[in-house]
């Protein structure tokens, strides 16, 4: 299997390095050759280039069987809202280039990580959600501008039949050989696009009877996401929608440190943590690899089909957990001192 | 004063009759004279006239000194997206006819709720936001529609700098007289509006040097808001961000029950409950009425500049809570059964 790292800015450096090496204890380990290639994106690949997304990047990525993606992004595009080139349209570039729009992002708490959430433990014990947020639409892709004066400025939101049915049909079957739950997130009350969402969603429902089907509005789910967590399965969401309720789960595992996502489509997958660039903490070596690593495990799941590799990733982080290590996002008070590990500590 | 109740659908009758209670006990305590009308809207508007919010609501609402609003919704157009008429028509309508651009939603935890929160007491306890949500532009006003074979849905999310402008001071000005902290919520990373509103608030942060600002893009917003709630002071975002965030903060304070909100613009004020129709408690009386009672609150103060009064109200509703007595939704699992109280007796 060939791996292109795209390691990208700030604490993807750090974090992507350690997944690696978990990739080469699993290929030492089973036996399996992996082979590995590096690629830029982002502000890295704009300072070296000038473009947030190099040609060969894509061509790499298109030839390889999986990507390690860490992630993207700096202040200084943050604070200058009039910046042409930005770092962010590499992410969104490669998602849209390899028709990434499947995102999945599983929720799940580690009982140990339990007293690292501000949501209390006995709201939170047991949750074990799956978002399905897609990825290459919605206010995202649509059209963007500013009037002449440049003092109006507007974003469409857009979805096609097809670009719902493609997403839903992945949520429904991720539903079937789960709790059978279905949760599909929209603002229909207001949004035409919603509606739509909405329709197509209805009308597929009946093709899967064994799963009961709900929908919530966007700002009604905000707030039932954290105050009954357990009640979700798979949830199903646009692409806007998918990246506030995901950030905001990050609560449920206890911290964004935790948590990996697949972005696959009909080729190569790419496996990233829901994590940003964190420049606050670049270079100190304190970022949590979890999310990379757990990104590994959704890689070999996923992508090569390898579960029993898969599961031994998880349950080594599982271990790692139980036995107390913690990198300092997820420690509590109660932790010692000396349980608190780097970022290759805890690789 | 002259005030007219558009009670709306669900449980807006039930809880804006306790409001009402409530402005005539200040009435004789102080010695106004407060006149009521009434007016339809959404559902129940559209079953007497056929339209959700038929002219004669806009003529008495533009005639009276404040509006005191319930809700709006029906489970029924909710199952059928292709509903050419809806009840949510008529609350955009009405923010609209009458220009009330700014929503203030005030998130503060009575301290003797801090146990019916899905939040750890330790995280929530002091906090106190002031959201700005702007009301009359976004997503939810663009031009929507569909493509001729209905296959493809658009909304056009759009601001224009006057927009952002006249709800920044507002929020400007209130952090002025709280703790001089400011957050701006958007998605400046990928949305072409977002970056217009951050550059409007960043041209704007000079003329108030004594106000500490801060951007943040909506996904970690709404993780953050969760995560440390108290970090937050006012919170100034858009239509769409503030309706899901606001829900969200209803976590803070516990319940959706207790949130009363306020829409300003020029001239006549709404003042409204966060919380929608929910029909599945309608008729029952258990609905919480604090939400409607502290939007009378906002509308003393706010409209009628009567301080004293609007804060006997909130005094009223803290010691009600201190005496130990619960609405359902805010009552835990230590709340003796005779101290959960219905709606009227709430009021
Ligand atoms: C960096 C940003 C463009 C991106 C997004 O909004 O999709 C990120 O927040 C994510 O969730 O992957
Ligand atoms: C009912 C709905 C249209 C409305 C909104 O989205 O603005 C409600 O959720 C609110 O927050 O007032």
């Amino acid at each position: 299997k060939h791996i292109v790292v795209i390691a990208g800015d700030g604490i993807g450096q750090e974090v992507t390095a350690v997944g690696k090496q978990v990739l080469e204890a699993i290929a030492q380990k089973y036996g399996h050759e992996f082979t590995y290639d590096t690629a830029l994106i982002g502000h890295a690949a704009i300072e070296a280039t000038g473009s947030p997304l190099p040609d060969e990047t894509i061509t790499k990525s298109k030839a390889s069987d999986a990507i390690l993606f860490g992630a993207v992004g700096h202040p200084k595009y943050d604070n200058d809202p009039s910046a042409k080139v930005r770092p962010e349209q590499g992410l969104l570039g490669i998602r849209k280039a390899l028709g990434l729009y499947a995102n999945l992002r599983p929720i799940k708490l580690f009982d140990e990580l339990l007293s690292a959430s501000s949501i209390r433990p006995e709201i939170l014990k047991g949750s074990d959600i799956l978002f399905f947020r897609e990825l290459t639409g919605d206010v995202y892709f649509g059209e963007k501008g500013r009037s002449e004066d440049r003092n109006t400025a507007y974003d469409q939101m857009i979805y096609s039949r097809y670009e719902v049915e493609r997403i839903a049909k992945k949520a429904f079957e991720a539903a079937m050989t789960r709790r059978r739950r279905l949760c599909s997130v929209d603002k229909a009350n207001v949004l035409e696009s919603s509606r739509l969402w909405r329709e197509v969603v209805q009308a597929m429902a009946p093709q899967y009877p064994d799963v009961v089907v709900e929908h919530q509005f966007i700002d009604s789910a905000a707030m039932l996401l954290i105050k009954d967590p357990r009640r979700f399965d798979v949830v199903l969401t646009g692409n806007l929608f998918g990246d506030i309720l995901t950030d905001e789960a990050s609560q449920i595992a206890g911290s964004m440190g935790m948590l990996a996502s697949a972005s696959i489509g009909d080729t190569t997958g790419l496996y990233e943590p829901i994590h940003g660039s964190a420049h606050d903490i670049t270079g100190q070596g304190v970022a949590n690899p979890l999310a990379s690593i757990l990104s590994v495990a959704l890689m070999l799941d996923i992508s090569f089909g390898m579960k029993a590799e898969a599961e031994e990733v998880v349950a080594a982080v599982d271990s790692a957990l139980k036995a107390g290590y913690r990198t300092r996002d997820i420690a509590d008070a109660d932790t010692p001192g000396g349980m608190i590990l780097g970022t290759e500590a805890m690789g």
